[in-house]
């Protein structure tokens, strides 16, 4: 019976994907640089990897590489948490953090500690603990992000970091602003662009479900190796849940039910813990910065399949 | 191999107790009414209530009543949602608050919108969806949460709701701006008078797991009734889980990973869906307004018996 | 030459009245109770009167009474000033407010202490403190008001109060917020009562800029009976600059450089401190509050004369 | 008389003083930076300089040259309002704050437009735009400082200007979150290199009253060029009045009653339009950064010589 669920899980895609690819679109692509805003709103795509081999589904244009943007955050987390442990904690809380008209403020109150990893100012101060702990830490990065998947040829796009970089004045005055406050310890300049660098990360939809199976197997790679012990990857999970979709996280736990992270481009992944993580992509965004398509068809997926954990 | 498993559930109770009993207890009893102030520290105990009979262990001062405080605004969520569907989400959003600083900010911004049904704004919004639904709502609030339990012993505490009506100016306050904005629609007194009576109610750590055992079972109560849909169910976790412990609920999913809500009387009642609800009372509360005990039993239970919903 | 100078004040009236009458008007009339919003938007008259009777001059509907509202805080401070001396300033500050927008926040940032005594917040502690000192603060303050203006015929418009306290959720909100700080003693109904029917005076512009004289006179009425000492006629002279047209002091103390307070029914007083008081009214608002022909009137009034304090 | 009362403006000078520097001092010297902590924190004194030469007064260390810190933002204003006239204020407003803590919620409320050209902000903003204008508005900001002044040898102190620049966190996230609003349009690393030897600049209350009494004399230098119009120069002053100490302009204003400005150097520096400039320097900050013996000897300054200009 398991056996059969799983196939049930994997043969869900095409009809769900069909469905809500035949809905008029809504949302807006991200326009803020022109290289996500070329993009066309077209595109739509998904990728289900069960656990251990047991299944996969390709739908859609689940081969085409876009910027993971955001996404990449839940990378940097991990090897953070995987180099530093509970002292991690120390420079950056575990929290939601309300609306986004309340980072400043909120850093202000507490001090320079930012709420969680997941908002610029966190992943600020996780690409400078990065920075610190690593010789070069760009490299480091995409060779775990590369180990991880399985997939050498995963790259940054060089072009999104450096026009991102360019128009970054927001995220230079959060850096300064926990600079300011002492939580940042590295060259600034040297930790912007690597977190530029970070966000311009390029995978497919296939690539970046296979890529976050980690987190579905309790920290271990597809070799079997410890990435994270369980615990961490557990707690990783709950991060993702509470803080993972920006001020929409709330949402998308009441909707869809699993631990995710989404990023600008378009892309969402989500992790059903111990079954699998799937990969969804559509560039049209809602109004909070999510993607409409990817947050409906989730949706439909853990109500169909019945593996919202909750 | 099931069955052993839930075995190692109730069975592991006992040492955790014991284990966090021996401890130095640190935190302190709310005292801001002198019926909470009142409360020995020292009182401490659990209950574990497993789905479909299947067992069940108390610890410690598991049959002693206790004010359940906001534990409350669970049952009267549930009640809402089940007369009015997701027309409810109309009134109140399903997003985590940020800092309790920022309760009144975000209610201005969000035009009086609540963020979510646990804050006291949500909360005070849904006592006044439910006095425009029902004749009585807290005769048929105390007859929903006396079903639930299967105990008709459950009763408010006037005195401990009269003393908190009686000092009570923030959530009056709160009460006028939400009314100001239009969203509140009945008598204010007497929308606060049940709010208040509410948070008043009085259980024991049996009665609570018990009665929260629908939140495990799909929305189904322990006749069989259903109390809300499926959906409707693992939504009420969700919210739970992002919002269900002040501005600590990050800290709750990562550190003990259940869907759960807290209460000042020192209450924590959590819920693994589809298998148990377990309820731990200790009055000592951490800075943020959660029992400290309480938080410590819950983690180190989850982690033994592996029972995280991540 | 001064006294030249001084004819030159009351002769500028009728010209500079003429000049901004024949421009087209803008703003709207404040429609949030049907008292005021029922106001003819044509009403436009002013009112200079000079120190020690040396001359005064009344243009258009100088003589038709309006509702002064919020100006009625500059008559409830001087009264409790009077009364309380320094010790008044350990219940209110004295510092400008910054934007509406920061009210509650900065009320719960410097625990319930109003940021002045002219933002809504300070002037209901305002109404707390008389109410603590006087056996009918109503009526002594209407005696204050009707002492300063050498006029019995001033009254409360108890329609106007009504209609303001039955939608005053508001400034309920902010009253039971400050009393959750402790910084309201009194009956809280009978406080918002009071505060509802101060607001509620009406009076013409002669009979307002007569009765503001005592403030230009160093403290003393018309009688030449000390109301104020000449250093609390001073500060309060400074409270108005800083902090007397909503969000809009810096605006005001820029382009006209008197201290003066406005209200929302339209009306303007303005003080030269040994030379004269002037009261203007046009029912149409700006979106700060502040009567657009009022503010016109008045900077064209202080360039022409020179008489800006600065 | 009014030559009676001139001298009695001069010779109040050192009792006042005496009175002062004989009570225990409290505050504490600025130590942010090592070259403002070094300073003997004894340091006190005042210079008096009327209007058209006709009297003047020094008391204490009134020769020994201080930094002037934001003091000096009264001069980038005069100079960037000489250039722009009512332009500026499409960049810039002229309404106090509130708490510094709203410094940048409230930029991002008003989407980049600083408050007032005295908070940092605005002063970055200034900066900006005499940037835009000027070849080299270092150079020509000591000009302009200098010709007011008659006395050559003032000078940016380059060490000061550094140590700040190099802990300027605060500053470029300020700066930073302007740009991105698209409030500052030339090099922000220059812009801020100015700011900071602008706020370096060392004078000694001799040259600071003699420099600011412009804005007493309607905007003519001692030579009688028109550095402002009358009416700039009583808008400066309103500026001053309004915004000119932080976050206790009101206290200042209902204290002494003048316009003026302060720096964190523990210089400040106040204007009896048409009669005086008064400067005075003593490092012990208040909590609020404005001097505290400087505060005190002001208030009784104004008040035996009775010159609020309230």
């Amino acid at each position: 019976m398991m056996y059969l669920r799983r196939m049930s899980y994997t043969s869900s895609l095409l009809p769900i994907y069909n469905q809500i690819a035949a809905q008029q679109a809504s949302g807006k692509v991200a326009d803020y640089i022109p290289e996500l805003a070329k993009i066309s709103p077209d595109k739509f795509g998904a990728h289900l990897e069960m656990l251990n081999g047991s299944g996969s589904q390709s739908v859609g244009d689940s081969h085409e590489k876009f910027s993971i943007q955001s996404i990449a955050k839940v990378f940097s987390l991990s090897l953070a948490y995987q180099l530093l442990d509970g002292k991690l904690w120390e420079r950056v809380d575990v929290e939601p953090s309300g609306t986004p008209f309340n980072s400043l403020i909120q850093l202000e109150l507490e001090n320079g500690l930012p709420r969680n990893p997941f908002i610029n100012a966190g992943a600020i101060v996780i690409c400078d603990i990065l920075s610190g702990l690593l010789d070069n830490p760009a490299e480091a990065m995409l060779r775990f992000i590369r180990d991880l998947s399985g997939n050498d040829s995963i790259c940054y796009n060089i072009r999104v970091a450096a026009s991102e970089r360019g128009e970054g004045y927001r995220n230079l005055a959060l850096a300064n602003f926990i600079r300011s406050y002492g939580n940042i310890e590295n060259d600034l300049d040297q930790v912007l662009d690597f977190y530029f660098l970070l966000c311009s990360v390029e995978m497919n939809c296939v690539e970046l479900a296979q890529s976050m199976l980690y987190l579905a197997r309790g920290g271990k790679n597809h070799l079997g190796q410890t990435i994270l012990t369980p615990s961490q990857a557990k707690r990783i999970n709950a991060i993702m849940l509470t803080c993972g979709f920006y001020d929409e996280a709330g949402e998308f736990a009441y909707r869809v039910g699993l631990p995710g992270k989404s990023g600008v481009g378009g892309g969402i992944v989500a992790v059903k813990p111990e079954e699998y993580a799937i990969a969804v992509w559509s560039p049209l965004l809602n109004e909070k910065g999510n993607s409409c398509r990817g947050m409906a068809f989730l949706e439909e997926f853990t109500s169909v399949t019945k593996s919202s954990i909750f």
